[in-house]
């Protein structure tokens, strides 16, 4: 409840961009936790955070648990932040209980798993498992043509005390706790989600061009008018994408034109596509669908298609489900196996790692609204789940 | 062209708002020309000025000419522009001439006829005419909050020798210079267009609610997505209001949403309508739909429709087009009657007194865009055409 102070909302949500102020202040605030635990805080080149409680043998590669700390504008309070302070409240956990572990635990902020400023998003988790390179990140702009490289300096700077590490560091496995974003575990009554894998992603940008015109004047069917070209390729993308297709998902979420006046008739317009589908195999194809649809419903306009992310389903495998089934029934906890619709930071570090996910239920499956709930004793259980594998995994 | 330097854009086009610091300055610029004519500049409550030569009897009304100099955002170097510049060239060629006529002649620059920044637009205009009051185009305000009333003093600060005036003075005659921002003149190499009325408009905002929920998650069939809602409507409307109606425009100017995030399935979207006919009768039918249309295909949505502008069709009268058209027979140049399909502040004005239009044309018919060309020679003729009835109405 503290950290959702930073980019608090009127309606209770809230809204902490990826390296907004809002964001860095919040990564301010989990410093001073890290300094009241006397952990040592860590940070690598894409803007990833570290709070390290050192092991027995701090040579050995760590076990890393959290999650990310940004969200969408009007997002909740338990996205990503759950699993960051589930996290460092292991650490505090064991430091109270007098345990160290053999290796080291470290809890870690992933940077802009969102994409919501930065697209795409997974940004410091991709940097981490070497899918994206630094370079290339750091390029990347937002809307006001504000970079990574512009913001991540300010970030650092809030984090005297960070010392610097290498992007990529070998872990022996990763544990990210997380709100099920999805209804089933409050379906079914149950308290922990054992996540078998994430749903993969495409997702495009889509330009329609038009040719601006006077709103009263240019004939209507003489206009190239962008955003009629855009309505009319939407709603075929809706009916193909969506046909027969009841598990597939389709998201508009982001659109503009230019010149964005009562009276002219636009002359651009652009819009995101994001295209989900537990199967890979239909995934693609329906992907794939999206430029062909774009050249076909454009009309007068030209259309241009660029795919900004091809993230195929992830899955966590058989050893790590059980290793983390082990820990819930140690606790007598009810579980069942969930597959990801969201995507995570995990589905980039399972690249380099041992890695597994614990879900816990939240109310109406709703996220990415102010409208994020989630029960004290149900965030309280995944933490305990989390503290179990974490303590099993640095004693392994 | 020197006007066109305040607001230019890199494509040639010209981004003047209403009130915006172009705007301002393009208004200072205005006063300096006014001083090398010796002419007053007097300004009222809503921000229209007026460069006055002052006549032989200035107790009697003045004859005014002029027109606007804000523009839609990437719009043309000579959209109202042409209609103030002309009017100042007939006030610098009757001094040059030695001609001072009996009635005071004004050109007169309206505030904010675009509305592209504070909608709807002929505000000046309106408030001269009194069909709006002073107290309500105060409060209106732009996309950032911030409201007319904020920015108007600052453009006043910057005419400081500007003598206040009540709004809506007497006035004996108005005539605005336009181009005709339509291919008609040009198809058939005409030099002059004599208005014979301006085509109404019927503007609406729609709001459509949904929820926001996560792009990956939420299910497809239980979402309320406002963007997919809003696609759904524009379809209909441009199905319906369209159909059968070839004279009908339809443009959909503006459109926004929220949170605008490409993982986030957007919880509200707003959108203009801007709907012309030049028909009043046609047009009330048409603009009955789009309540109708929008509640019928809001989905899971909730929908909230505001009419914003209900303007008729204006008519100028036989007298009035006879006049001009003496005029051009005078200066032996070729004309035809011409129907105004773009909104302008002679619409207002000619509640008050008899007003008159003379349109130019211009290439391809193109306005609000940066493709807006006009021959010097057209504009020529037309500022002629403009000194004639102007000269012929302050000595009637």
């Amino acid at each position: 409840m503290e950290l959702a102070t930073h980019g608090a909302m009127p309606d209770g949500g809230v809204t902490r961009l990826a390296l907004s102020e809002a964001d860095i202040d919040a990564r301010r605030l989990i410093a001073r936790w890290a300094e009241s635990l006397q952990a040592e805080v860590l940070a690598d080149d894409a803007g990833n955070c570290f709070i390290r409680y050192a092991g027995r043998d701090p040579e050995l590669p760590p076990v890393m648990a959290g999650s990310h700390i940004d969200t969408v504008p009007g997002g909740g309070k338990f996205d990503g932040a759950y699993g960051v302070v589930a996290a460092l409240e292991v650490i505090e956990a064991m430091q109270q209980a007098g345990v160290r572990p053999k290796r080291s635990v470290e809890a870690v902020i992933w940077t802009n798993e969102e994409g919501a400023r930065f697209s795409p998003g997974q940004m410091g988790a991709a940097a981490f498992a070497g899918t994206r390179s630094v370079d290339e990140i750091l390029c990347v702009k937002d809307r006001d043509g504000v970079r990574v490289r512009d913001v991540l300096p300010r970030m650092l700077a809030a984090l005297p005390k960070a010392r610097m590490r290498s992007l990529g560091v070998p872990i022996t496995a990763f544990f990210e706790a997380h709100i099920e974003q999805g209804p089933e575990l409050e379906a079914h009554a149950t308290q922990i989600g054992v996540v078998t894998g994430i749903q993969g992603r495409r997702s495009f940008i889509v330009t329609v061009l038009g040719e601006a015109a006077h709103g009263g004047t240019a004939r209507q069917s003489e206009r190239k008018d962008a955003l009629l070209g855009a309505v009319r390729i939407i709603g075929a993308l809706e009916a193909s994408v969506l046909e027969n297709e009841s598990d597939a998902r389709l998201t508009i979420g982001t659109f503009s034109l230019e010149p964005n006046a009562p009276l002219v008739v636009p002359g651009c317009v652009r819009f995101s596509v994001d295209l989900r589908h537990p199967e890979n195999a239909t995934m693609k194809r329906l992907g794939d669908l999206v430029p062909a649809i774009c050249a076909r419903h454009r009309g007068a306009c030209a259309v241009e298609v660029v795919e900004n992310a091809n993230a195929p389903c992830a899955y966590f495998g058989e050893p790590m489900m059980q290793f983390i089934e082990a820990a819930v029934d140690r606790l007598q906890l009810s579980r069942r196996r969930i597959f990801s619709l969201a995507g995570h930071d995990s589905r980039e570090i399972v690249k380099i790692a041992p890695t597994g996910m614990i879900f816990v239920p939240c109310k109406r499956g709703l996220s990415h609204s102010a409208l994020e709930e989630a029960e004290p004793h149900d965030l309280a259980a995944g933490a305990r789940v989390l503290a179990e594998v974490v303590i099993a995994a640095c004693d392994a």
